[in-house]
């Protein structure tokens, strides 16, 4: 297309575009103040300096290493063998009458295709997921919270996390003016959350998270935030990412405590998105799920707090990001709202039913005493102490730069350190100074990182997010490089 | 949750509603707004019927045979063997090693593999679908289209075609009261349509197919319906399903002609639903796409309207529904709009990669020569003969209902016969008469039909939409059955 374009200039393309039924001025507005970092000009321009390469174009680099995005596979994560078994005979059953694989992958797989229109993965499922998947991630989370019950009715299996909270969003968004719906989110955030916003017309309302406290929530700036907003909208909800993306950190259970009891007393539907509670590495962390800190409060919580929670194929030790697999729970939902829910999403008929398999053996993973047990275990064990090692080596080295510091790495799959001297002139560029010393970096280093500017962040601070997922020997690379670039940048700016 | 809410009643209920934050009043006003008739409240009380049958509970009848939606596998069609091979090897490559799959499964799995991050289908992919699936999509284009040069970036995956279309009406859409944006669709239609464009906020403007003329398109109607919505709205696009659902006509091309030159003449936004493209059974009909006879109408046409068009892996031969695999093709889109689009697809990531390793397929299968291509052309041609005897045999049989009449089956799964005699009580019941008509043949019989009314009609006519998908031996129990309570239901209320 751009081609076409460019061979007939500017004027002309100006020209055409007149003649279009669809220009950028007739177009969804709202999907132009759509902004997604993690996918944006910087990972385009890497794409680019990729094909350069291979195209034998000459380089201060000869590889681009990518630390753009939560993709464990294409960083070179293993997939976890028994789920692929299951997977392998899910989509070719007659591989059931074959003696190479373990007898609980075979089960796993008959009971699914019985589950499956057809005893086939290739039938809709309910719009809502397969029954006994939904049935398996209930019970999943009664064993994850200690007991607390989980009605599978209330479990709604999705299109990778994004698409719970994109539907979950769509729900809550409504009026006009000053009676706009405001949703809370952390800055810095996952970009995910400020594109849905962008796109349904609603208020983003942001709320700091304290670096100086290794990037916890503090119950005083939440107040100061949902003040400021209520006089320009009606905020309604309350975002929470923890694990966190793109600051690593976990919330510890007071810290959650106080967000419920603020949501409560502040009648806020809350949101917690709970996508990497297996990834978590600093010693004294632990994961709480936020419905289990609901229901330790009592009753006074449990039965009025209105929470979705997001989970997903995508992180973890799985990082099964290809199958866009996920669920939602619900609680306390108003009935009437939820039969509203249901109806919503089966317009989309339903969630890749590969996805909802892989969503199935997560929660119901081998048990002890069946054949795949050992090297399950094995298996995830190795991915998360890897990331753990990773976690610490990346905090570790960072820390070392003059002008980088960087919180540890409790937990998710991100750091994202303070570039504090960044005092430099690209202004002048018209571009973020983050986005000047990511692209500068780029094409330097051949190192792909997001700017900060893509998550948000205090005025006046810069950061950069870098996943810890490039394999070791890679990593260490991208630390080296990354000290090397940030110290001669500091020469050259200061 | 309603096990819950009913014990404390109805009073409590609404007590406790209002101390929620997210309820039906405060909830987005859109999401109301939309309607899914396939998977409504007839489809759920089938469930329930179901549900009573394996409770034991007496009915005269001792199955629900489900006619209600498109859904191949689930109705007992078989996948295509080398499909599923490929899909197989994807999910686990260990198998990659074994001899009991053809080299040129093998050969596909591989060539997928590489072309996936860290060789693996469990990465997330390039927002808008893997490189060489949208090669392998452009060149099917290109064949299928008589050389008619296709640009794979002008080729977005999908998570179904359900995701294109809602994309695409996404970018569409703008503007307030006499300002906002119109889409014509055709009535009856397929009901992802009303839906999206409900949830949307956009005005859905009608236009009626010719039932009298095998349901095709008038130009004098399209005009009608355009004239009419330019006094109170925006009319920017105008969507096409061919083969049709749920009216199972094939458009000529004479007719697609006309449609182009209206679009052209009108400034209208083109989009064409082509996911039933292989399902034409009646002799003398074929398949069109718009874009071959939108080039063959020369540059002044091909140069200028702006065309989307949808394909699907869950239609045609494939059936395969669960795996949410799709299209979508754009041509003439403003380059700049074409760049908002590639950004708004990438705020979900990607579509599902195992749905995209079918596309593939289905754009790429087996070759003459390759060793899987004499089983895969006999299981291609056994399922599209097979569908072609009972598109035949649904008309015939239903033609001879007094009563009902019935356009044949040209293509796509569905027949859309016309009851004409429902001249009955069911207002008094606050129901659409077909509705009425199709709940009571429900309980009495156990089939799952949907009502004409829940994809638009003319007012005063009634229909009910059945797919020709049951194996033949229940095809004929459903329409033996369905002649039967018509013939009783007509002496009941006349
Ligand atoms: C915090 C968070 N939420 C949600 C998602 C979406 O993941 P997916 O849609 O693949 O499940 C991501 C992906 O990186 C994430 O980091
Ligand atoms: C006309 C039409 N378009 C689109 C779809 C959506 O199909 P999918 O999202 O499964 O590709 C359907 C499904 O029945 C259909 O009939």
């Amino acid at each position: 297309v751009c081609a076409f374009i460019e061979c007939r200039g500017v004027a002309a393309r100006h020209m055409l575009s007149r003649d279009k039924v669809l220009t950028i001025d007739t177009m969804n507005p709202t999907v132009k103040n759509v902004e997604y970092a993690v996918r944006g000009p910087i990972v385009q321009r890497a794409m680019q300096v990729e094909k350069e390469l291979r195209e034998g174009v000459k380089k201060p680099f000869t590889e681009v290493i990518k630390a753009n995005i939560g993709d464990a596979h294409a960083m070179g994560q293993k997939p976890i063998t028994f789920f692929r078994q299951v997977l392998a005979l899910c989509s070719y059953p007659e591989l059931l009458n074959e003696n190479m694989f373990p007898e609980d992958a075979k089960n796993r797989a008959r009971r699914i295709l019985q589950a499956c229109g057809g005893s086939s993965v290739g039938a809709y499922s309910a719009s809502q997921g397969i029954d006994c998947v939904r049935q398996d991630v209930a019970r999943y989370i009664e064993r994850r919270d200690g007991g607390v019950p989980c009605d599978p009715d209330n479990v709604y299996l999705t299109t990778g996390a994004s698409d719970g909270i994109v539907t979950m969003l769509k729900l809550l968004v409504c009026g006009e003016g000053a009676s706009r719906t405001g949703v809370m989110i952390s800055i810095p955030q996952y970009p995910l959350y400020s594109a849905a916003l962008a796109e349904l017309g609603a208020v983003q309302v942001n709320y700091y998270l304290n670096e100086e406290k290794c990037w916890s929530m503090d119950l005083s700036e939440l107040e100061r935030s949902l003040a400021e907003a209520r006089k320009h909208c009606n905020p309604k909800a309350l975002c929470i990412i923890n694990p966190g993306n793109p600051t690593g950190q976990v919330q510890s259970r007071q810290c959650i405590e106080d967000v419920i009891r603020f949501a409560a007393k502040e009648r806020l539907f809350l949101m917690a998105d709970e996508v990497y509670q297996d990834n978590v590495y600093a010693e004294g962390c632990q994961f709480h799920s936020f419905k289990k800190v609901l229901f330790e409060l009592g009753p006074e919580y449990s039965d009025n707090v209105e929470l979705a929670s997001f989970h997903s194929t995508s992180k973890c030790y799985m990082g099964e990001c290809g199958f866009r697999g996920g669920y939602m729970e619900v609680i306390n939902m108003d009935p009437e709202v939820q039969a509203q829910l249901s109806k919503l999403v089966s317009v989309r008929l339903c969630p890749p039913v590969p996805g909802q398999v892989l969503m199935d053996l997560v929660v119901n993973s081998p048990q002890p005493g069946e054949p795949s047990y050992t090297t399950f275990m094995k298996e995830r064990t190795a991915t998360l102490s890897l990331l753990a090692e990773k976690a610490k080596l990346t905090e570790q080295i960072l820390n070392t730069v003059p002008g980088i510091t960087c919180n540890p790495v409790q937990g998710a799959m991100y750091s994202f350190p303070n570039i504090i001297s960044l005092s430099l002139p690209p202004q002048a560029l018209g571009q973020a100074p983050d986005m000047f010393y990511c692209m500068k970096l780029l094409e330097e280093t051949g190192i792909c990182l997001v700017p900060g500017s893509g998550f948000g962040q205090k005025d006046g601070t810069y950061h950069f997010r870098m996943t810890i997922l490039p394999p070791t020997d890679k990593l260490k690379i991208l630390l080296a490089k990354v000290k090397e670039f940030h110290q001669k940048f500091t020469q050259q700016y200061s």
